[in-house]
C-alpha cells in the first residue's frame, strides 16, 4: 500500500527538481539559501514512494531531519539505514552516500549543509542496489 | 486561551533546560551534538507560553525552524517578529537577539548552530520589554 501521507503541515513543498542526480519526483523549498557569514543553507526536499538520489558527497558534510515518511540512508560500503519521522542523520564531509524514499512510503527531510564555502557536493553515479534494497525492506 | 498543543510528533521535548539564561520552562533535546567535522549542531527547543531566552549572540550564527506554535523573535534596535509554524530565521553572526513564546502560546523551533570552532553563545541581560511585547501582539 502507498502511504499518500506527506508533511506538508510545517514545511512547504517547494518546486520539482529537475536534476539528473535524483530518480523518480523529489520536490524542493529553500528555507534558508545560505550565505557568506553563516556558510550555512537549509532546505526540505521531498521524494515520491522510490524516489531517491544519486551516490554523492558533500565537502562540509550535511546533516538531514526526517519529517515524515520512510527512506534510505546508506553510507558506501556500510549496511543501508532505514529513517522514519524525527530521526537525525550526520553525514561527515567527503563521505558517500545517497538517501531516498522507501517504494512504498513518501520521504521528507530537511537538508541542512553547513560549511558551504568549501564547495557544492560532488554528483556520482546512480544505486544500482535499490530494487534489491526495496526487496529486503519490505 | 492558552494553546497547549506542542509539536512532539516529529521531534522529543527532551529535558527541561536548567539555565540563568532562559525565563520560564524550556526543554531542549539535541538531535545532533555537533562534531569537529561539520561544525554544526541541532537541537529541538520547546518554550511554554511566556518562556523566552536573554539577548545573546552567536560567535557562528544560528538559524531558526519553527515547528509548532507561535513565538517571537526580535535583533537589537529592530521591531519584534511573530514567528509561525514553517517560518525560518536566518541570524548572522554576532547579531544580539532573543527568542521565546507569545504570552498564550506553546512554541517550538530547530536551533541550528553552525561554524561550532568560533565559540560558545554569548549570554546577556533579560528582555526588559517581554511583558509590553505581550500586551501589543495580544
Amino acid at each position: 500500500m502507498i502511504n499518500q501521507s506527506i508533511n506538508s503541515e510545517i514545511f512547504p513543498k517547494g518546486e520539482k527538481i529537475k536534476s539528473e542526480n535524483f530518480i523518480g519526483a523529489t520536490w524542493l523549498k529553500m528555507l534558508i539559501p545560505g550565505d557568506t557569514d553563516t556558510g550555512c543553507s537549509v532546505a526540505n526536499v521531498t521524494f515520491e514512494p522510490g524516489a531517491r538520489n544519486n551516490w554523492h558527497s558533500h565537502p562540509g558534510g550535511q546533516i538531514l531531519l526526517v519529517t515524515s515518511g520512510k527512506g534510505y540512508y546508506q553510507e558506501e560500503g556500510k549496511p543501508v539505514q532505514i529513517l522514519h519521522m524525527g530521526d537525525a542523520v550526520n553525514i561527515q564531509s567527503g563521505v558517500k552516500h545517497w538517501h531516498g524514499a522507501a517504494a512504498d512510503s513518501w520521504f521528507a527531510h530537511i537538508a541542512i549543509s553547513p560549511n558551504l564555502q568549501k564547495g557544492p557536493a560532488e554528483w556520482l553515479e546512480p544505486v544500482k542496489e535499490y530494487e534489491e534494497i526495496t526487496q529486503n525492506f519490505k
